[in-house]
């Protein structure tokens, strides 16, 4: 199975391809989407909702990991990234393929064990189940493997429970 | 000048399409697009994205004129609103059609000419602008031609002074 997960936002699209084979992942592509500050919201969104769609096309995934979106802060930020979040799920809905979306909490949880997880905790257990040598960079694209990941054991869980076997990836 | 003016939502989207001549404006078309609630999120994009679409399509535009986000409340809402909002311009966008943002002060004040206006009170400006008999119904409608009118208003403005003459339209 092709997963890719998204990490939204307006300036920075992290995005990670992984492939799955049982309860085994291993990293096929990641990396951000940028786009020019200062720039018309249009285009922004535009730019977002043309690359990802790319990336669709590129890869043909079979889910889209998304994550959900919370903002106790900056609200004019969660706007802005809401739009981007908007486009890139409205490009995977063209394309047919099933979106699934994950709050921060169940990342954690699922990737690195448990939901209070720091930040650097979930980058090194990307890193390992990756088999990659050194963390992803940049950050939004280690978060959007960290997404991909979450859907992966969550999909893999639900599968050994549908077989009647306890999941040992959760 | 042809002029579409939306009203952005997740559940409701207000629209309303103007012709301008010199000063006067008058109305095309009105109306909302309703997404079910219950159905996924990614579809309620789509339906309005393709919707948006089909009015650029029908209409063809010269300017589409989006009201701006401000959320003091409901955050939940206001991003929701925000994925609606960024599918929406990305139709604009896709089709070339420049979009202007003004915000609910702007539109009141352009419209009934002053910031504080009641919403009733914009809508019997709206009525009477566009020689309606009746208020338009629903109020995401009359909302949507308000932002309509605003950016007919500011433009024509605009143009007035370029040719050296007082506005008298704000």
């Amino acid at each position: 199975m092709i997963i890719l997960g998204v990490d939204p936002g307006i300036a920075t699209v992290g995005f990670g391809v992984i492939s799955t084979s049982g309860s085994k992942q291993s990293l096929v592509r990641c990396g951000v989407i940028r786009t020019e500050a200062g720039t018309r919201l249009a285009l922004r969104l535009r730019q977002i909702h043309d690359d990802v769609s790319e990336l669709l096309d590129l890869y043909r995934p079979d889910a889209i990991a998304v994550e959900e979106l919370f903002f106790n802060t900056n609200l004019k930020t969660g706007i802005s990234v809401a739009h981007g979040r908007g486009v890139l799920i409205l490009a995977g809905e063209e394309q047919g393929i099933p979106m699934f979306e994950y709050t921060p909490l169940q990342v954690k949880q699922t990737v690195a064990g448990y939901g209070r997880a720091q930040k650097k905790q979930v980058m090194e257990m990307v890193r390992r189940l990756l088999s990659m040598n050194e963390v992803p960079r940049p950050d939004d694209a280690a978060d959007a493997l960290a997404i991909a990941i979450c859907h992966a054991r969550v999909t893999n869980s639900l599968l050994n429970i549908d077989g009647g076997n306890i999941c040992s990836t959760i």
